[in-house]
C-alpha cells in the first residue's frame, strides 16, 4: 500500500470526526497512543506491537490530514540519503 | 511510494546506526521529534510541518524495524473499517 492510499483511507475512516474533535485533542489521542506503542515496546508480544505502531501510524496520519500534509510527499525528504549528512548510509555524529 | 519501500529506505540510512544505539535511546531520538512536530503543528510553516512530519514517521519506521516489524503489514488493520466498530466512516463514540 502506498503511503497515499494508507493517507485517503485512514480520512475516509477518521477525518470527519477528526477534524470535528480538533487538533489539540486529536493530538492528545496521538500521544496516547505513542505511549502504548512504549508499552508494547517494553514486553508486548509481535502482535501486540504491530497493532501499536499501526494506530501511532494511523494517528500521525489524521493529523497530517488535518493540516493539508501530504504524508507521502513529506515522506521524499529521506529519498535522496540523509538530510543532514548527503549520505546513505546516514554518516552524522550524534551524542546518543 | 510504498509504505514498505519506505521502512527499506530508512533502514537503508540509519538501522545499522540505529541498532548499535538501541531501542531505548532512539525511542528518546522518536519522541525528541514527536515534541517537534507539537512544536510546528502549533505555529510552524507548511514547510516545516511537512518536515516535522517525515521525521516521526522516519523514526516510526526505524523502531518498527529494529523490532521486525513490518510496517505496511501493520498498516493493514485499518484496511477493513474501523478495527473497533467495523465502519467506514468509524462510528465508534469516544468522550473526547
Amino acid at each position: 500500500m502506498r503511503i497515499g492510499e494508507f493517507q485517503k483511507m485512514i480520512e475516509r475512516l477518521y477525518l470527519s470526526k477528526d477534524s470535528a474533535r480538533g487538533l489539540g485533542k486529536s493530538f492528545m489521542w496521538f500521544a496516547e497512543e505513542v505511549g502504548e506503542l512504549a508499552e508494547a515496546l517494553r514486553g508486548g508480544g509481535k502482535k501486540e506491537l504491530e497493532s501499536e505502531f499501526a494506530d501511532v501510524l494511523a494517528w500521525l496520519s489524521t493529523l497530517a490530514s488535518m493540516e493539508g500534509v501530504d504524508l507521502e510527499r513529506a515522506a521524499g525528504k529521506y529519498a535522496r540519503g540523509c538530510p543532514v549528512c548527503k549520505e546513505t548510509p546516514c554518516a552524522c555524529r550524534e551524542k546518543i
